[in-house]
């Protein structure tokens, strides 16, 4: 980590020789110094996978100006790619419904610059957290989900997303199933943390599901959200280790500690441009 | 853990009041020094588990009288019961194909004596160890498993067990289906280690289901045997971190190591009579 | 975790033959349910501990007849003891000075009712989250500390501390080392999160230490304060993978979530008296 | 993980703009195809550090030729750098003392293939281990030291380590301490597995410095041996969950599993060239 104004270019494209030399060599050719590079071949899949961090000031010129001289390059290799300035924020909005955890550690992290990210809204179908919010000078909304009034709820909360210029939804325990146009027409954007380490206990109450399986550790999983419940690309999972003694009341207690730290590293992730898809799974830059 | 010879009293009962003070008001009525004790109300199914060390050289008499003398209280409290002798080491019979990581690993421990039991015997589905095992000292028996022969097979498998008066018989990676005659004959005496963190990744090749689903830890579980593939009572479970850059080969390796880790964590529970079954479920008094 | 109305009586005292039947006898003797127990004799010291948790409506009288009746056999046995009743909601007074990492975690914890105790004030150093604790209905104290002022700003602290009737006083990255007496006074009341994993890096700055040192993991310690800095027996520690990537800077913001994790664990088994302070050690009933 | 035959070039070099581009266009100018690639910049040293997988197949010329044609550019970059063969197995010399549990654990490996070496002799200052080595078809060269013969047994270890054109030395557990002339003229060669977290508890009966401090983890180092003792560069480390029921001889049981993980985990990236010594410590590429 360090504190300069950089570019990161996040790419992936057929394998073929000569990819890094030719994607390094056009930012050299410019004086782009190199921050940090990760580089990944899936052989499988025969695709190449890079994440480059250039430092803005040694380049000659902006971000338009490499795109358009970059782009030439780019379609060469196949590639699909974007560059993101360190400069500008992302602008994340929160769903949440009536638990406090994921939601407090991502306003503590806010507050402390952890994030490079402006909290551009929270919308949630309890209004239980307003003051909260908006004590932190954040925008509160409240949309209300019922079974009948469900496509008119999403269509406000996508309103909303648009209007506050959202780049990244966060469902941090947001307790309602979004509709499947919603997340195909943000794929890639909307950032879920279930709270079972999938593929085990997918869907409803998965610590009773655990309670009752007698596992010896729960855990959570930070992936991005698609049509199927709990199928989409997995970021980020972590585990705690639980015992006998341990009642389902417990287990959600311990889960959260979980929960909120699994969604906090997968969205840093994503966040900083680490995270790749790469068909139903992630390719992560650490 | 200690040095001297001891009593393992393991039991479980429907709750009430009074347990404790009543089990061990009998021990202390005759000078018994408990050396490590454990309880654990299970509050939704209203039972009562128990395990107790008492220091042999403090009771006026034997294991037999013991018995004698306890079961009238065993009975008023409905108990199920066992209690077993520390100066007597148990019999473990291991199961092995042609994999080396847990065997190598038992062996270890069994030459460290960090596990009070006699290794009975091994036996294979190949002959791929003789020479390693027959060099400890260890009897081994190569049992070729086809579909033909499977009941034969089997039969011979329960001979050899019987006949080395095995107490445990442990699959340490052996790669077959026991039938479930077997497995019922020794219910709660079958160890088995599968390489996956149950419930996700049953049945055969877990690494690769997990590979093509992208999580981003793998695991290992360590359980009881019984009819139901994969699916008796888990002793202990544990999970290693993985990436994208991993593959299945990648993954098969940094399995090992959690498999031989978790299935001597277990084996070693099941031997010092720490785990008591509970339905599906266990409780462990580590 | 029940919600039962019980006492918890957490005891230690020289070992000898009887301890458990004698206590349990007690209890059982007067109809007391016992929801939870554990034991634990240390070898060497020859010292019992235990922790036992009673039903309240199982008994026929109220804490202070079970204290009156229990002290002769308390006494008989040598005992330190003590007995809480979960019904008096423990007083806790963070003191914090402007990370606000732990302080929204425990606000969290505190607002989702997930300890069980009133946070009776914050004390800090700054006035940096005065806002953020009086919104949630909390008072909050600005006790400058400067090299000058430190008797009076330590007897102003203890002074805010009795008037608030604390039990506990939580150092929540509360950067200043407190006053040798303040420490004596109350001994095994006050507790510390520090960001390293005792032993290793003692004093000020220990992600830096631990960055020039080139470890692998770094970690955070809960502890009791006593008057050695970082001395104090260990209630709790866990630790994080880093490698050779991180700067200090992602050291730091990494250990926070240990570090929050850690204490707040380490308060949990304080404030359910799971906690027993044996020399410069503790044991832990989980 | 790949199967190919490969070379592995390892390097650093001051910072400076262009390093990648013109490493990886010397590579692909010839048509080298690269496996796997990683890199990192130290930004407070301003050092530049990679490792970089060749595919042998895709290079016009073999390992001579590349060094000869590859010199000039890293004089240039005033590189530090090495390139192995992956044809050509590393001779692993192991030291032992009279602990089994890395011997077994590092012969399982071996056995296995999962690392590419060849255990080119072992060498014990107790005959324990004679039987079990030789049975491997491995020499096994006893000798002892006293405080008496120390100069005289080193030279000898030194001369069998030459004799067995070993590339690396492993101390398993190795209970004594190396001259320090040894340890520099293998500087980087010689590899240790400490029993604890470093750097806690340096030096002799680290467990029963953990037992006495009261930690709730204990841990391994693997690390390169230099003069100081347990201060050389750290390379893997790992720990453990204890608590206080934990006797030293249970710390010193749980110990034993860390220690073998973590040496065999250290030991697989210092062969797989993974480890680049950076002062006193290491930049590790998984």
């Amino acid at each position: 980590m360090h504190q300069d104004h950089f570019y990161t270019l996040s790419a992936s494209c057929p394998d073929q020789v000569g990819i890094i030399a030719r994607v390094t060599g056009f930012i050299t050719g410019h004086g782009g110094w190199i921050l940090e590079s990760s580089f990944h071949a899936d052989a499988l899949d025969s695709r190449y996978f890079m994440r480059i961090e250039i430092k803005a000031a040694s380049l000659p010129f902006g971000l338009d100006e490499f795109c358009r001289q970059f782009s030439p390059l780019a379609n060469a290799l196949q590639m699909d790619w974007r560059i993101t300035d360190s400069a500008r924020k992302k602008r994340v909005v929160v769903l949440v419904s009536q638990q406090e955890h994921c939601l407090y550690d991502l306003l503590a992290r806010w507050q402390a610059q952890e994030l490079n990210i402006d909290i551009a809204c929270v919308i949630s179908n309890h209004d239980t957290f307003r003051g909260f919010v908006e004590w932190h000078g954040i925008p509160f909304h409240h949309v209300p989900v019922t079974p009948e009034n469900k496509p008119q709820a999403y269509a406000e909360v996508q309103r909303l997303f648009e209007a506050a210029q959202g780049d990244t939804m966060v469902l941090a325990r947001y307790m309602q199933v979004l509709p499947s146009e919603l997340c195909a027409a943000y794929s890639g954007r909307i950032i879920n943390i279930h709270h079972s380490f999938l593929p085990s206990f997918v869907g409803a109450k998965p610590y009773h599901q655990a309670y009752t399986r007698g596992v010896k550790l729960i855990g959570a999983t930070c992936h991005y959200v698609t049509a199927d419940l709990d199928q989409g690309p997995i970021i980020e999972q972590d585990v705690i280790r639980i015992d006998h003694s341990d009642s389902v009341e417990d287990m959600v207690r311990y889960g959260k500690d979980i929960e909120k730290t699994v969604l906090a590293r997968g969205l840093r992730f994503h966040l900083e441009d680490r995270v790749l898809v790469h068909g139903n799974k992630t390719v992560v830059f650490r």
